[in-house]
């Protein structure tokens, strides 16, 4: 199968998982030794980046992000729909939606401490929905 | 045709166009039915990301991209063109200039509040070209 | 060959250098006349974007990536391997690892000032990876 969409659960507020696995999973059940790999976030408060997966980056990001885009701020988009959640939108915008990754041999082409995460940006817990492609 | 390149005229400083029934039509005509398409901004005052294009994301995210990088600052970029683009730049490189998105039977698989845009960070109005380009 | 991988040697905190030319040869030399090619930078304190590469901007990305996350803050990532680089992974993370850029008849369809770089953003020189692949 060269195209899968995993579910994963997320806390509020920059809460992020490690979706490495999943992918080394996929690429070897592919039909490809060697090339890329697509990982596309769907949704606009979610966002796909790499980042070692450990619990002081699991703080630290989402602390960052939000000195970018604090929660606290107003927010044009609050008067559209009178919802909290301008802040989680711009984060995602900036972080982005997709990244690729190259594989040879069925092995992914990443650093020993570069995992690949989604992140939700939102103010509430998600189910998230990402999509991994053989390009 | 499998690759497009697509004009788009944008106001100043963060002003973004809506991207996504530009890439619909553009999937639709192509020969693939399922695959990704390449979004690529060429010009390095320009980016590529998702949001949801409504009007007021379309100041919440230039307003924070200029807390990040602001207009009025000093850039050392000024003193190599003498110009005044310095932050654009900066912002640009911020957001990155390519995204791909995964299609399924013609469809794109993004979120219901989940568009494309181009953002021209430029600090004069600019025409800015798009690639589209099915991976 | 449609897959390379390239050394660069950079210095620490935000240090970059061009890849554009070698991006060049490598899809001149490659079977394909017109497609898209991957850049993506292996480890997690690294970063792919474009930018116009000019002693200006070399000095200005770096500052405002660090304005945004701060060298001499604290970060949880220090107490978890008691080493100094939380904002480098912090800032890698945001511009992300990848970039995608379409070439026809043999050409990257960049703009003229539009230069693709790797950005070290550790707090040591490192000889960074950078893959290169033809999709």
């Amino acid at each position: 199968m060269e195209l899968k969409i995993v579910e994963i659960e997320l806390e509020a507020h920059g809460d992020m998982k490690d979706l490495t696995e999943e992918i080394k999973k996929f690429v070897k059940e592919s039909k490809k030794d060697t090339g890329a790999v697509l990982v596309f976030s769907v949704g606009s408060t979610g966002a796909i980046t790499t980042i070692e997966y450990e619990p002081g980056l699991k703080k630290d990001f989402p602390r960052i992000m939000d000195k970018i885009a604090p929660y606290g701020d107003y927010y044009e988009h609050h008067k559209t729909w009178h919802d909290d959640n301008g802040s989680s939108h711009v984060k995602a915008s900036i972080v982005g939606p997709s990244i690729v990754i190259p594989f040879v041999n069925k092995k992914l082409m990443l650093g020993t401490w570069q995992q690949v995460v989604i992140v939700n940006f939102d103010t509430r817990a998600r189910k998230r929905r990402v999509v991994l492609q053989i390009l």
